[in-house]
């Protein structure tokens, strides 16, 4: 049943993670060719924005130490991003020698969430991202911030929300295009979410600058998500399935599964242009490339045989 | 981290319904002494309002045939709510006989599933509940009144928002205490649950004179909660583990878990009373009576042994 709710944007904008932070967490190597057709499957049921794969050096993501090979492969639909995650400058050839147009850097709230993951210190990590931000700019690449930890780091507990204010808008000061807020490990509750993004719209990042990307370790990914979009913010990250968690973080389970997220906006009239049953069949077929069931509660609740 | 959010309530009051909801659909019947011990340590844990069992007749829920001998060897803390189900006259009988003070019955938005699930259509099953609240209420009981299918019915698809409107102050009208929509195959989203709630403050029932008791069948239980809260709501049924479903409706799966809930309410600063350590314990320990494990994310983030 549809019914609309008072506050909320008319058009959500999902940008789909599965194939890169969904896929990254996993042992097993996915063939090259059932990643090609994760991504052409989730682009038939109408996503728009996916994040495909990450230039970050193979030793530390083995899973997608195929990334060029998958981008030579991978078919390229008209009005469809296909965002790569790029650590540095070296990523960045890589990404432009194949034709990437968006790419998306990797900062961290947290001192000790950035030494463990960039193994530099928050500073450092922005004077590494400044010359990857700028050069792409110039080439008129559109770049994505990611801040994960933004709601907690597993290490340091609390992180206030000054301190991500503080990470995010020097991220925005380097030139990028939007900014993600990552609650990389699940903690983060409703009325948090509302003052993180409160707080960036008073320190110059807009909601509409933003993307939220909510992990549901504790269950609280879908109402952290509608507390962002009452918040204004109309791009929200979801990983098909659910699959996915942070290789760093071990309490970090999946990504909000982008089927229940599609079965609230539906709900609400929210347009996503998202097929639910399409994406339904999608993490069918990948929870039998993975050889483990999907977490998304939509499709345990709807899920037929493998298709 | 604790950040309140605006528009929600100071306290919220936790209608627990593992030891009832919860287990009545399992097929291998729990021991009474464990029921006994389960309902103990979710007042330990800090819940004041425990629906405990119910005197519906043996045939069709087994698994609560022990209602008697369960509430013959229940110790009661003082200020604490153990409310019973009664579906008729002879279930009141029963339930007086125990010293039971608190009571709900159990009706239907749909005239397909009061069909199935009371035999009886909707007209009648008011006019079977009425002498059972009118003598409840006359010897001093509390009623709760559950209205089921409230956000959609597996075999009528979307049920109007009037209709349900129409059965609850009808159910309300008998004289019971306190309304609880149900949704009990877990399909509405929050614009929905707002627009009920608003309906009904429109026809006389406040949001202070609604539970709500929601299925996360699709995920939304907890987004759809947030809702409600801010509808003015104050009594929420969880389900301490996640346990529950409803037996006859065969893609009903768990009720929203009683530590997810809790968690997002810490995180907002909103009271329960509860202490989220002490129910993943029980939770842990209910695992390895049911011999499988709980479906909330915060239990499956949490758990250690079993304790």
């Amino acid at each position: 049943m549809r019914v609309p709710m008072d506050g909320l944007p008319e058009r959500v904008t999902i940008y789909e993670v599965g194939p890169r932070d969904g896929l990254q967490n996993e042992k097993a190597v996915v063939p090259v060719a059932a990643k090609a057709e994760f991504v052409a499957r989730l682009v038939r049921a109408g996503l728009r924005t996916v994040e495909t794969t990450s230039f970050v050096h193979p030793k530390w993501v083995p899973q997608l130490a195929d990334a060029e090979e998958l981008l030579a492969v991978l078919p390229r639909e008209p009005g469809v991003r296909y965002p790569v995650l790029v650590p540095n400058e070296r990523g960045l050839d890589r990404a432009l020698a194949h034709g990437v147009t968006e790419i998306a850097v990797f900062g961290a709230a947290t001192e000790t969430f950035a030494r463990r993951n960039l193994n530099r210190t928050v500073d450092e990590s922005l004077a590494m991202f400044a010359p990857v931000v700028a050069r792409a700019r110039a080439e008129g690449l559109w770049v994505r911030a990611y801040v994960s930890m933004a709601c907690g780091d597993p290490w340091e507990g609390d992180v206030p929300i000054e301190q991500v204010v503080s990470v995010a808008t020097r991220m925005m000061d380097l030139g990028c295009s939007q900014l993600c807020l990552g609650d990389t490990i699940g903690v983060g509750t409703p009325g948090q979410v509302t003052a993180l993004i409160e707080a960036l719209g008073a320190a110059g990042v807009a909601p509409s600058d933003l993307g939220v990307h909510f992990h549901d370790t504790y269950g609280q990914a879908l109402a952290n998500t509608l507390a962002a979009l009452r918040a204004g913010v109309t791009t929200v990250d979801a990983s098909t399935g659910g699959i996915g968690g942070c290789p760093y973080a071990e309490s970090a389970t999946g990504n909000l599964p982008t089927e229940d997220l599609v079965w609230m906006l539906d709900g609400l009239g929210v347009e996503t242009g998202a097929d639910l049953s399409e994406l339904v069949a999608t993490s069918t077929w990948m929870a039998s490339v993975l050889g483990r069931p999907s977490p998304s509660r939509v499709v345990q609740a709807l899920a037929k045989e493998p298709s």
